[in-house]
C-alpha cells in the first residue's frame, strides 16, 4: 500500500525498491508458497517499519542507499514472519482483509513459512548491517517472542494492568519501530546523539501506534479495520481500553466477560463468543475506556514530537513529525 | 547425554560448558517454559553438532575457547528449534523417548518456543562469530526450512528418487554438520585448505548420519530408537530404504502403501495406519532396501574418512575419524 506514502514523494521510489527486494526474496529458490510470494509483491500493509528505517537513514550522510533498502526489507520480513506466526497463535482467520496464511496454506506450512522469513531477515541483516546492528536485530526478535509468549500466557484472564500492557506492547511493537529508526540512522552514521533521539522517538511512535491499534478494535467498522469490532476481546486479549474500563466498573464488566474466560470459553460456541465480545466492547466504550486510552496515545505522540523537535531541522525531521501526527489520527 | 563422549576426555568438560550456556540461555528472562529449560540442562541428544564445532576449532590455534563454546551452543539451539517445529509438522507425540514439546505445552507455545530459540541462536551467532560465519548461519537456516518445506510437500506421495532424497537430507542434516565443523575451524583460523576439507568431511559425515537415522527407523526396537519401527512411513516420509525397495518391487509395495497415500489416509485410523506402516517396513527390509541404503551410508563414511586422512595428523583428526566410524555403526 505505497499509496499511503503519496504525500512523501521522496519515499515512494525507495519503498518501491524495498517491495522489490522483499518480492525477490520471497520468490527465491526454496520458498514454494506462491500465495505469499504474490502477496509480498503487492503489500497490503503500510510498510511503516521499512519507511521508518529509510527515514532514519536520512539523518546521516553516509548511508549506502542499496544497503539501507535491504535492511528496510529485513525489518518488513521480520514483521511478516511475526504476523504469520501470530495468526497461528490467535487462530485468526483474516489478516488485512484477506484469509490469513495458515487458513490458506495450512498451519504446518505457515510455521515453516514464518521460519523461512525469519532466516531471510537475519540473512539480509547479517549481509547489510554492521555487527552491532545485526546483534540488535537478533535481540529484538527474542524480545518480540518473549512478549508474544507473555501475551499468550495471559489470554482469557482479562486481568492486565496498564503497566503490564505497556510492557507487552513495548516488546511486540515499540521495540521494532525504535530499532528501525535507530538502525537507519546508525548505518548512515548520523551521530550518537541523533541516533539515541531517534531510538527514543521510534519507541514513542510505536507505543502510540499500538495503543491506537488496540483502540481501533473497539470502534472501527469491519470494512475499515478489516477485522470485526471486539475481535481482541474474543481472542482473550486484555488491551488498554478494556483495562481502563475495568477500573471504572470491575464487577459489571467482569460479569460481561465471564463467558469468555478460560474456564468458560471451551463451552461457548464461536458465534456466541463473538456476540459476548461485541457487547463487552460496547460497554468498554460507554465506560470511557477508549477515551482514556486515547489520552495515552496522545501523550506518547507528544513525547515523540518533543524528541523529534530537538533534532536538527531537515526534511526527514518534518517527515517523521508528520508521520507521528498522522498515525495518531488514523482510522485504520 | 555427555556419556556418549566418555571416550573423548578432552571434549567432556567443553561440552559440559556448552550445556551450561544452553541452560542459561533457555532459563533467561522471557522464556517461561520450565519443561524445556529443565530438559535443556540435561540434554537427551548426543550433542553431535556442538561436538563437531568444538572438534573443528581444534584444527586451528587461534580460537577463543569461550567464543567457540558459545557458537557450539548456538548450533545446538538451532537444532533444538528445528526439532520443536519439526515435531509440530510431523505431529510426533514422542521425541527422544519423551513427549514432544508441543504435546506437553501446546502447539502455539511450541511455535513461540522454537522462534525464541532461533532468535537466541542468531544472537549467540552474531555475538560470537565473525560476520561471514554469522551469514553462513543465516543461510543455513533458510536451507533447513527449504528442505523441510520440500519434505512436507512430498509427504504421503511415496515417490521420491534417491537424488531427491539426498537433496533433502543435505539441507536438513548434512549442511548443519558441515557448517559446524567449518565454523569451528574458521573461527580458530585453521587455514583455508583445512577449513574446506572439514566442510566436505562434515557434509559426508552428516549424509551418512541421516541415512543411518532413516535405516534405524526400519530395524530398531522401540526401546532402543525410542520411536516405533515404520514411524517414518506412517508419517508419509519416503526415505532411502523405501526408495530402493520400491525399485525392486514397485507394484507390490505400492499396494502395501496404498492405505497410507494422501487420498486414502484420512479414512484410516491411527492404529490401522501404524499397522500398515509396520507391514510395509518389514517388506522394505525383505526387499533389501535397508542393505542398499547401508551401502550408501558406508560410501559417505568412506568419503568422509578420505577427507579426514588428508588433514595434518593431530588428536582432533583422530577424534573426527573415530566419530565418523562410530556413527556408521550406531544402533540408536
Amino acid at each position: 500500500m505505497i499509496d499511503y506514502w503519496k504525500g512523501s514523494p521522496s519515499l515512494v521510489p525507495r519503498l518501491e525498491r524495498v517491495v522489490s527486494i522483499i518480492a525477490e526474496t520471497v520468490k527465491s529458490a526454496g520458498f514454494p508458497f506462491d500465495d505469499l510470494a504474490t502477496a509480498a509483491a503487492r503489500p497490503a500493509g503500510k510498510l511503516l517499519r521499512p519507511a521508518l528505517l529509510v527515514i532514519g537513514s536520512e539523518f546521516g550522510a553516509r548511508a549506502d542507499p542499496r544497503r539501507i533498502e535491504r535492511l528496510a526489507a529485513a525489518v518488513e520480513l521480520l514483521h511478516m514472519a511475526t504476523l504469520i506466526h501470530d495468526d497461528i497463535l490467535d487462530e485468526a482467520p483474516i489478516r488485512r482483509g484477506k484469509p490469513s496464511l495458515h487458513s490458506s496454506i495450512g498451519v504446518k506450512e505457515a510455521v515453516l513459512a514464518g521460519d523461512w522469513l525469519f532466516s531471510r531477515c537475519f540473512l539480509l541483516g547479517a549481509e547489510s548491517a554492521g555487527p552491532e546492528n545485526a546483534r540488535g536485530l537478533a535481540r529484538l526478535i527474542s524480545a518480540i517472542c518473549s512478549s508474544e509468549i507473555a501475551q499468550d500466557a495471559a489470554k482469557f484472564s482479562f486481568d492486565a494492568s496498564p503497566r503490564g500492557y505497556f510492557r507487552t506492547i513495548e516488546g511486540k511493537t515499540a521495540a521494532l519501530f525504535s530499532l528501525a529508526l535507530y538502525v537507519g540512522a546508525s548505518e548512515a552514521k548520523a551521530g550518537k546523539k541523533t541516533e539515541q533521539s531517534l531510538r527514543r522517538a521510534g519507541y514513542c511512535v510505536g507505543m502510540a501506534f499500538q495503543v491506537m491499534d488496540d483502540i481501533l478494535d473497539f470502534e472501527s467498522e469491519e470494512e475499515v479495520a478489516r477485522k470485526p469490532v471486539g475481535r481482541d476481546i474474543a481472542e482473550g486479549l486484555c488491551t488498554l481500553p478494556l483495562i481502563y474500563a475495568l477500573q471504572s466498573d470491575f464487577t459489571g464488566l467482569r460479569a460481561a466477560l465471564e463467558p469468555l474466560t478460560a474456564a468458560s470459553r471451551s463451552a461457548a460456541r464461536v458465534a456466541e463468543r463473538e456476540a459476548f465480545a461485541l457487547a463487552a466492547a460496547t460497554r468498554v466504550v460507554e465506560l470511557g475506556g477508549v477515551d482514556r486510552a486515547r489520552k495515552d496515545a496522545r501523550r506518547f505522540t507528544s513525547r515523540a514530537l518533543g524528541e523529534i523537535e530537538r533534532l536538527k531541522p531537515c526534511p526527514a525531521r518534518d517527515e517523521l513529525a508528520s508521520l507521528a501526527e498522522r498515525l495518531l489520527h488514523r482510522t485504520y
